[in-house]
């Protein structure tokens, strides 16, 4: 068992403002002691193709190790087209790729999403859980974080100024830490 | 109204000898005499970035072109990881951007999908259903074709040698174009 | 073709104050000229169990019957347990049964749900959405009416006093007259 | 921690020669030596009314009772409509209320379906994943348990016939106790 959880976070959009990716940034000043977290940046990761894919991009070897290193994985997602954005979808595929060599087996994971909509990413989370079941990933169900209305919860300099979001994200990453620590049992 | 249906296809998958591309290609022979197929191909259309979103890709503009002119949307794709695959999903977001430059909207819709497993693709293609509430298409309820164990019904060549399958893709096809004959009206 | 487009309503619970029985009710004043609207209660339906259903109570008969003479179907339901309720999703299974005599078959429908919490019955209406598949049903995709903190938006005699939530009504019901016009073509 | 993990499973469906109550009842066979398994029937439980839900029937006291003693849950479903069956979601939905007293809440859970049917139940599945969120239950990922053209794989007395499925369902179980001894740590 490791003494400290580390969590490894990614986020579903490559816009430089995106609210998801600051989302996590603001996630830092939340960690608890026991843990620490690392963000990866998806872009570069190019389109997946089965073709190639044992002639690996080094982008895409590691991730694979940073996931295989994790013993958490945090998400922060927009929902496009009411679903996970197409980006995220195509990191997860390449790196559950080729077949044998998933590096989310068995891993626990939290979701949070931000959206400047009413529904907060909700429908991009039910999706991902749906995707979770076979990657054999472990998500924890509460609190559900969906910072709705994104647009009015973060100064102009991405920092999160929403009180609610930030004790539900620390809520968030305390589970989080807590049933990996039991899942490594 | 059109006097020829016009049909765009697509496939999820970027693999040479994918199931999905085959399937599409084997649709050829199935049109009924009111309609016409073109099979645009999704390699090549980079990861989604919104901050770029304006300086657009030929090659998306071109899908975006093609979608427009067309009368009907059929999409013949794979499951990947109990979902929509990431390049499909992709495509999808970059095509419906920018905002208000949605080109699927209001346009019908058919769905098939092939795939080596029992289930045939069917949970990618429910996911592709809560897509198209957003995008705001139109899909056709019935025939729901789901080509399982895939390796076993195509012939080295990649000609689909099932014939009930070639019968629910003729029933899907021509479904798909009474549904668009009757929304032009 | 129909002069008028007789819509059928039923609502998702058998609470006397339910907020999406409600909705129902607050519906009327919205119908356009060219429409009518009935309400049917689903109390009284019972547990579906197969080996009976040949032997059909009188007000599952009564339903079908109903669902039958309608032009339109207008679903109003809460969410219980991020799904359809259960007493909703009985009704429609016994009214489908048995099978072959699907009353459903071909029908144009809209959803609206009322909810006390943030995402006002969402995923209770894409889980119906799923549902209409298979009943071969034709939904309307906007606008979604999903009304959230339901709590505030009635007076104490259940009248709707949200403007906005009016408003997306009329177009929600105006869009299902449309509909239902165009698929009797 | 308990010596014996206490499974409770209940079906899908009323009807006595039902497939998924046949499959509850073949897999006492298939139970390990530290677990046991009881089998609640649903019938009874009356439809759902939130006015009248503290005035509970004796056999929904006595469910919601078994499933608070219960250790593990297993539940097997038919699948009605593209989803969950409406006598099942009432079970579920009767069980978890009043608000604050969900004795489903923190239990492990395991699903098996069984249809006449192509995909085997899998829809119902994956809308019941989604209302474990909800009530805040652990599914199991694998085995998925989905046994499709039912019909062909139980004799004339029920008995479960297709070895492929009881080595499946004997896994199921036996990932059900595992996972139920690791939650009680």
């Amino acid at each position: 068992m490791n003494d400290t959880i580390k969590i490894l976070g990614f986020a579903g959009s490559l816009r430089k403002e995106s609210f998801n990716r600051a989302l996590l940034r603001n996630t830092f000043s939340l960690i608890p002691d026991n843990a620490s977290l690392e963000i990866f940046e998806l872009d570069g990761i190019p389109p997946f193709n089965q073709d190639t894919e044992k002639d690996m991009p080094e982008k895409v070897r590691d991730f694979k190790s940073k996931i295989r290193g994790a013993d958490a994985i945090l998400i922060s997602t927009p929902e496009y087209n009411y679903s996970v954005p197409g980006i995220l979808k195509n990191a997860i595929d390449s790196a559950s790729r080729p077949y044998g060599d998933n590096p989310f087996d068995g891993k626990p994971v939290a979701i949070m999403s931000a959206s400047i909509g009413m529904l907060g990413g909700a429908r991009a989370q039910y999706h991902l859980r749906q995707i979770f079941v076979f990657l054999n990933m472990y998500p924890i169900n509460r609190p559900e974080v969906m910072v709705n209305f994104a647009a009015d919860k973060f100064d102009s300099d991405s920092n999160l100024l929403d009180e609610t979001s930030k004790k539900l994200i620390s809520e968030l990453i305390k589970n989080l830490v807590d049933w990996a620590i039991l899942l490594q049992k």
